[in-house]
């Protein structure tokens, strides 16, 4: 186990996807696990926290997402950019070896039947709200985060910490081709001018 | 018009938010024109463009997309920091002079009557696609972009252009309490590892 895995707090747990990273979908459902990366993946609700994730018809992983009722958003880093895209542009239905050949690597949280991806810097563990209708017609899938998890190297206390920490932890955000940028520099409006409004 | 204003074919316009951006979201009703920042903003599907955005029942701007069925998503710069900020903390409900305290411009483009922010660096005008459970039960809009344009000194020929542009072009990524992001610097996944293959 990762020594610096920590629990993020559920009302917290939207501040691991806000700033809209690529992220990796991994779930499992009779001993089969996979893990493919989506950039379409996006917080739906504060708490009980939600999340939307697009999940193609053709996607291995969207069998066992639809068999077993679960999956894992989780958050990889620059450090894990070519894993990343691989997990993009291979399938598991015509290359069994696919997890091995991309170096992912798993764990296990106890009381969750989910494969975790080793080295990525947060973990969403989701239960599918099951919308028929939405997975169908656009295949959108929507979770509740039920528990969430942090590398503190990179995210404690309720903050990310990409400024500060080795640039190999940043998130990836996918364009297209192969092409990534890294989330860059913190940037901080003037809280003066502000107050929390939620009615915009 | 902005000189440096070009559309973007429909087929490349999910670039636009691939890389998850925070965005405003603008509308207009009767003349009553409102910009709020969100979030939660998502590509939903490649051709015809989809997109999902969450709009809280509290948003003076969902009023409007409720009663127009349009809407424009749009990517605002490191240069519109306060404002971005400014507009997802104020509420035209309560502050009839929300925007011009924000510093907003508006344009406007042909044959569509909405309210375009000046300054931004890519606009989709969408369309809702009607979707009462979705809208009611998770505040989850989905939109069919109709048309697309980027500002061409940091979106040309489908392609983002952040690492070679001035920084105060590059996109926002909000977190929390404030605190945003820049995106950062370009990662290039090997290509030759890849191939097109949609079935992970």
């Amino acid at each position: 186990m990762n020594p610096h895995l920590a629990a993020v707090p559920l009302d917290k747990a939207y501040r691991l996807l806000n700033h809209g990273p690529t992220v990796l979908v991994s779930a499992r459902h009779l001993g089969v696990d996979n893990v493919m990366s989506a950039s379409w993946a996006c917080v739906l609700d504060f708490l009980p926290p939600k999340l939307t994730v697009v999940l193609d018809k053709m996607t291995f992983t969207r069998q066992l997402v639809e068999h077993s009722g679960w999956f894992v958003i989780q958050v990889p880093t620059v450090a894990q950019l070519e894993m990343t895209h691989q997990l993009g542009h291979h399938s598991l239905s015509t290359e069994p070896d696919k997890l091995i050949r991309s170096g992912v690597q798993l764990f296990e949280m106890p009381d969750l039947d989910l494969p975790f991806v080793t080295g990525c810097s947060a973990w969403l563990a989701c239960r599918v709200l099951e919308e028929p209708g939405n997975q169908e017609k656009f295949d959108l899938f929507i979770g509740e985060v039920v528990a969430a998890w942090a590398d503190t190297r990179i995210f404690s206390d309720g903050h990310w910490h990409f400024e500060s920490a080795d640039p190999q932890w940043r998130s990836l955000h996918y364009i297209a081709g192969g092409h990534f940028y890294a989330i860059g520099d913190a940037k901080d409006a003037d809280q003066r001018s502000s107050r929390a409004h939620p009615s915009q």
